[in-house]
This record gives C-alpha cells, structure tokens and sequence, in this order.
C-alpha cells in the first residue's frame, strides 16, 4: 500500500494505475478507521482480491470546512500509524492523507460548493456550514482522484443524499455507491466519536439503535402519524439514557421532504447527545 | 464534426477520443459565434490539423443560471445552423449544444458553485447571481467533457479570474487558458452581444477601447494615481458618446483587488451601456 501526503504523487500513482486499465474506487474517510470503513474496502477488495482490476484509494482527511467553531475538529481523534495498518490490512492500494495546507494552500478556499434545501434540515440545520464544507472537499477529491465510483457509509444519510444530489447536479462523472451501517453486536452505529463516550454513555448509547428499530415496528404494524412516533422514540431515549436529544425527524427517505402521514419510503434519523459527544442514527423504512 | 445535443452522446464520443489518445479542449461559448471564439479553435487545430492529437469540444449553451431577472437571457442571440457552420469551419470536433433541459432537468440545480471576494467586484457588483452561474455551469462543463485544457477569451477578464481561482480551490484537472481579445478594426472588443447595437452606438462604441489605451498610456507616462486616470476615462466615454458608465475601475491584475496607486500589474476594467445594451472591455497594464 502507498501512503502519498501530495496531490502531485497521488495523481500520478492513479494515472498508472488507469494506464493499466484498473477502475478507481474512492473511500472518502476522516480516519479513526472502524469496520463500517473497512467493511466497505473489503468489499470491493473481494471482488478483486489479486489488485488486477480495481484500485482502491481511501482518502483520510479531518476537513476543518466542515466543524462549526464549537465542534470537535480539534479534538477529533487521530492516528495515522494505526489507520495506515487497518487500511492495508483491508486491501487498500493507496492511502491519501494530505496536510490541511496541502488541502488549502491558502489557509481557506474561495470557492464553496453549496447544496441547498436537503442541507437544511436534520444535521444540517443544526451544524451551520457543515455539508457546505463536505461538498466542497469531496468535489476536491473527486477532482484529485478521479474515481469511478466513490463509497460512502449510510450512517451519515443525509450526508450521502447530500453528495448524491451534488453528484447529479454536477454531472460529476463518479457513481456514488452506499453501504449499510455496521454496527457493534449491541447495535450501537460504529463511529469513530464512539472513542470519546463514557463507560456509562457506552453503556447507554444502544438506546438510539432500539429506538429506532421500535419505531420501524410500530409503522409496518400500521402506525403512520409522524408526531405519534417520533414522541414514543423521544420518550424511549429520555427514560432510557442521559441523552440529550438534538433532534428525532421522520423524512421522505429520497429527498429528505417534510411527511405528515407515512405512506413512503420514509428515513427516521436522529441525533443526539451524550455528554458533549454527538451521536447520530438512521433507519429506513419501506411502506 | 458532430453535434451532440445529448450528454450522454458528447460522454462517448469524448471517451472514444480519449481512447485514440487524443488530448481534449473544451472552448465553452453562448454561441452567436464570433472571430474571438473562432480565433481560439482556429489556435487549437492549428497544433493537429490532421484531428490526430486534439480533439477541440465547443459547447454552446446560453445559461439561465448566470442571467438576471432584468437581462438579456430571452433575446440573447441564437443561431445553431450559422454557428455548426462557423464551428466546423474553425476546427471543432465535437459541438456540444444542450437544451436547458439537458443541463437542468430538474428545472433548476439545487447546487451551486460559489467563489467569494473575487466575484463581488467589477461585473459581479453589477450582476448579482452571475459568476455563480457561471462557475456553476462551467464545473458541469466541465465533468461532462472532463477537457485536458478549456480555453476562455480574456473580453470577460473576470470571468477568467474567477475560473481559474475556483479551478484552483476545487484541484480540476483541467488546465485553464486564456486568450487575447479579438476586436474589430475600430477597436470594439468582439462580443455576440454587439449584434444588438444601433448603428450609431457601433460607431460611438470604440471610445471604450480608445479610452483604455489613453489610460494605459498615461500610466507608462508616469501617471500613478487610480482616481485620476479612472477620471479621465470617464470624462472621455462621457463627452464621446451617449454610453452609460456602469463601472471603470482599476484593480491588481491578478486578484483584482483594490488598489489606490498603481504600482503593479492592474488591469483596467470597464461596462458601458449603449441603449439597452451592456458593453465590457478591459486592458491590463503592466507596470
């Protein structure tokens, strides 16, 4: 595996490997590696197990354009030795992980890329600039690494309906693929902010992923008032845990509209605080 | 010479280029062509006029997104078959001309390219939404023609700087270059949009490039002062013909900053309106 810090090498490095006719797959990651990243890097790994056909770039960037001043940017955990090791262990061929000034050579970027309406709600409404600064660092990416398909982990929904709209948009020529949560046998969505919880908030986190899967239960039984089931998650976590709800939402699940009664696809995501860590989960269900 | 109304057709024909090795220039225009757009393909084809090495892609498509409420973008002037027949004249491989609907087929992009500082001066004072328009088609155009190299006329100096700093913050692979106006004998700056002049504000219309030589001449006379020469400019257009002043202004040639005395490269830029009619042209002035 080649670990390239420039942009320089890492174009050159794919330019080879599109010479030798190998499609580019793009993990997008900040790092802090858990299997809801490798598990994607195997899976494309394990369709080409001899490095012949695909060549799998994982990108480990912690982009200051996208935490608000009260976030964790600072703090966001990172170990660069210990994700180089996880991420060869996976199949990556090469691993990008460029300095924020080789990033933003000018300590900041002119240009934005800005997606509107879907940025407005959920996580977006709460983190003020936040997929502004995802869509503009993944439309670098993109133009870095030139992939033909980019993975992303459905943890982050909005975030990949965000990048799917930019995509289309665009007419960027990457095919965005996305890919289940995984999750730690507690159910618990794997995240690397999982690293700064409690014991206790550990202990309690779970909660987000039952609720969620009562919430699915009781719209299949029939139940298709949104107020009715976003208050009984609410309630579930309050009683529960020590968890301080940032919000519980019930959306279109293909464009993140306003529903009433729930007679679609519909997304149920939430986010909410355990101490000063901000956990977020989703579930979609079919009706 | 094709022409491709389709972006999946432009997609293939471009790969099938590609394959044959060859390199792509995408010279991106409103169409109503003219000797400056000409001029460009012409430069282009004369490096491989046997079609072996280059392949030139001209897209002609009159964007809704960079015209205001109270522009021109409904009379803007259209003329497919006079411009396939100039295209293909010129060197042009491939005319890409999309509907609006091609380009937009959400009736609009809920996502934009923004460059900030650099867009809220000059023309971008003037014509809120413009440059955003712009950057915004011209990322489409580009990751639909995904060109080696787009070439821009330096009529629109702004436009070019704005190109190139978003091209620059987003790493596009493409390589932006940029081309002298071409003009009429009088001076006039070649624009489609003198098709609109009466005949009498076509021959007005050359003070404005007379006045930028006046000016340029009386800085490598000595002259440092912005407000002076800007003055002069102004006394000239205003006492030479009916012209509007919209702006004259003096800015640093590459960031098009401010700047009270001249004691670095500026280019002198200014808009005019002759009737309804916006004229721009610019000068750059080394010093």
């Amino acid at each position: 595996m080649i670990i390239a810090k420039k942009i320089t090498e890492t174009r050159e490095k794919i330019a080879s490997a599109k010479q030798l006719g190998k499609a580019v797959v793009l993990i997008p990651t900040m790092g802090f590696l858990h299997e809801g990243h490798q598990s994607m890097v195997k899976i494309a790994r394990n369709q080409d197990p001899n490095h012949k056909k695909i060549y799998i770039v994982m990108s480990i960037f912690v982009n200051p354009l996208q935490f608000g001043p009260n976030e964790d940017y600072e703090k966001y955990p990172r170990d660069l030795a210990r994700d180089s090791g996880l991420a060869e262990q996976a199949g990556v061929d090469l691993l990008f992980a460029p300095s924020v000034a080789e990033m933003y050579p000018d300590g900041k970027s002119l240009t934005a890329v800005q997606v509107s309406q879907i940025t407005e709600v959920l996580c977006g409404a709460s983190r003020q600039g936040h997929f502004q600064g995802v869509a503009t660092v993944v439309t670098k990416l993109f133009n870095i690494i030139q992939p033909d398909e980019a993975y992303f982990g459905l943890k982050d929904y909005q975030q990949v309906a965000v990048i799917k709209q930019m995509t289309k948009d665009l007419n960027s020529p990457v095919k965005i693929v996305a890919f289940p949560t995984v999750r730690e046998s507690d159910g618990l969505a794997k995240s690397s902010r999982n690293a700064y919880l409690s014991s206790e908030d550990r202990r309690q986190a779970p909660v987000l992923f039952r609720s969620l899967q009562e919430a699915e239960a009781r719209i299949i039984e029939g139940e298709t008032c949104t107020e009715v089931v976003r208050e009984e998650i609410r309630q579930r976590i309050s009683s529960e845990s020590n968890g301080k709800i940032d919000y519980v939402e019930i959306r279109k699940a293909d464009n993140l509209a306003a529903v009433d009664s729930i007679d679609c696809p519909v997304v149920i995501a939430l986010a909410v605080r355990f101490g000063t860590t901000r956990l977020i989960d989703n579930i979609v269900v079919e009706v």
